[in-house]
């Protein structure tokens, strides 16, 4: 039997789309704040027995982490036999080890959390930066899915002449893999992170591409300092305005604004999490792991 | 050794005065947002060996729970043996059964959550109506502390005739304690509530206590529906302006202006959530209960 898609709130559109993909149901909740800002959770759909997938991005995840444990669990208790996540932005995936003393290794904490009450989780281009695998700190099957492919045909089919320019050398292997798919050339910044929002960059041998579209990719555009940054390193190089693309629209405060005003050509992300600039659809990828889990 | 007393933000007032009550040392963190929501924290303070209390109230508990689940793992993974939750207010103790078909327990879900990563939990008068102890949903020991006797030696030491009105029978057995330690008399509420914000009541009797000044008195002051409604009944039947008296100062959207808008005589509440309306203190009665486990 198909399983029942369930959205956390803000997750309606992306829920309805995946449940219209699957030729699934989705289930209704009421899931509202009580004036003292508690949860309130109700579910108005019989799960029993039904596997149950929970639609829920996690940017911004403080204030979400509740609702979905607290969803998960009483779906439990109506009898829905197993709890599966899908989060298209997982979050707490960059403090994955001590950088200074007295940390903690957060990603490991949170993946702990969510293995304890779900049973599979699905996401999209987790920050894999410093493991190779989600099952080293996920205990629960991680189905982990990439919006490479996506990105490359969007590239190959919009963007004439492109030079693609990845981040930092932690992500040459993928910029390289979504350049040869999109048969175009590619360079990675030298980058210099100071704290939270200030990064220096520079662009290396730029000045062969001046006849390029320079095409800046990322897995998730936050701040968005490296972006700006290297717009600005580009435009004194003389370089063309460039296309910006990101797989996850996180966009911290302003810098959605602060990117477009730098004077990029335009900028493209997946709709991984909701926003304006959303132009990649993931549904159909997540559709095809969710039907080879769910009707194998 | 004494413990280390650790203060998640907003808490740093009360967990400073409970360090000095306990002749503990406050431990020193950084916690904080990045610029993409996630929280960060690092741990300044040697916890080695050490036994650590973090104190972390709980009301609007949704984004309060992965920043103390994560400095609780922190802590431990910086080895500190024994992590113990000061909770003064206990979120989520209000859904405690099926009220309506579909919905869960959040109560027993978010104390499976809490007894996951804290050894010990304290709190003062959680809201406990249809369940007998702690020890039904939380597998932790909890050490629950009532400042029934703080209400009470306030209202006989502050005001002149005083006449208890308790919002509810559930709640007799609280104001008749108080009423008794007062040396005054009560009367309880007959209340009907209409969803979260409507309630009505009737004040029964109150015509043999024209010369009294009505104390209201609740464990939590939310919507303050309740009272608001209370004081209007009390004006209509000629009486004084009440006295209001909460343990915990929730005060939902503009509850607290609503209330000194109605016409009472002031709002007393005790310091476990911390509020304009403080006036009784609660440190030495959790100092005392602190220190038998950890002296003893």
């Amino acid at each position: 039997m198909k399983p029942i898609v369930f959205a956390l709130p803000g997750n309606e559109t992306f829920a309805q789309q995946l449940a219209t993909a699957l030729e699934a149901d989705t289930g209704e909740t009421t899931i509202r704040n009580f004036p003292d800002g508690e949860t309130y959770v109700r579910v108005l759909t019989d799960v029993s027995g039904r596997e149950v997938i929970l639609v829920c991005t996690l940017d911004h995840p403080d204030g979400k982490l509740l609702p979905l444990y607290f969803l998960s669990h009483t779906l439990k208790s109506l009898g829905a036999k197993c709890t599966c996540i899908v989060a298209p932005y997982l979050a707490y995936m960059r403090q994955d080890k001590v950088f200074h003393p007295g940390e903690g290794i957060t990603s490991a904490y949170f993946a702990k959390l969510i293995s304890g009450f779900a049973e599979r989780l699905f996401t999209i281009d987790p920050h894999l930066h410093r493991r190779s695998s989600m099952a080293e700190i996920y205990s629960v099957p991680c189905m982990v899915l990439h919006a490479s492919t996506l990105i490359s045909d969007y590239i190959r089919d919009h963007i004439g002449n492109p030079l693609l320019i990845g981040p930092d050398s932690e992500s040459e292997q993928w910029v390289s893999q979504v350049a040869k798919d999109a048969n175009a050339p590619y360079i990675v910044l030298e980058k210099v992170r100071k704290g939270d929002t200030e990064v220096n960059v520079t662009v290396p041998q730029v000045e062969k591409y001046k006849d390029h579209t320079p095409v800046l990719v990322d897995d998730i555009i936050s701040t968005a300092r490296t972006m700006i940054e290297t717009v600005n390193h580009l435009k004194k190089a003389g370089m063309k305005p460039p296309v910006c693309i990101g797989v996850h629209a996180v966009f911290a405060g302003n810098a959605y604004q602060e990117l477009q005003n730098a004077g990029v050509d335009s900028i493209i992300t997946c709709n991984t999490i909701a926003h304006a600039s959303n132009a990649l659809d993931v549904t159909a990828l997540m559709a095809a792991s969710l039907n080879k889990i769910f009707l194998s």
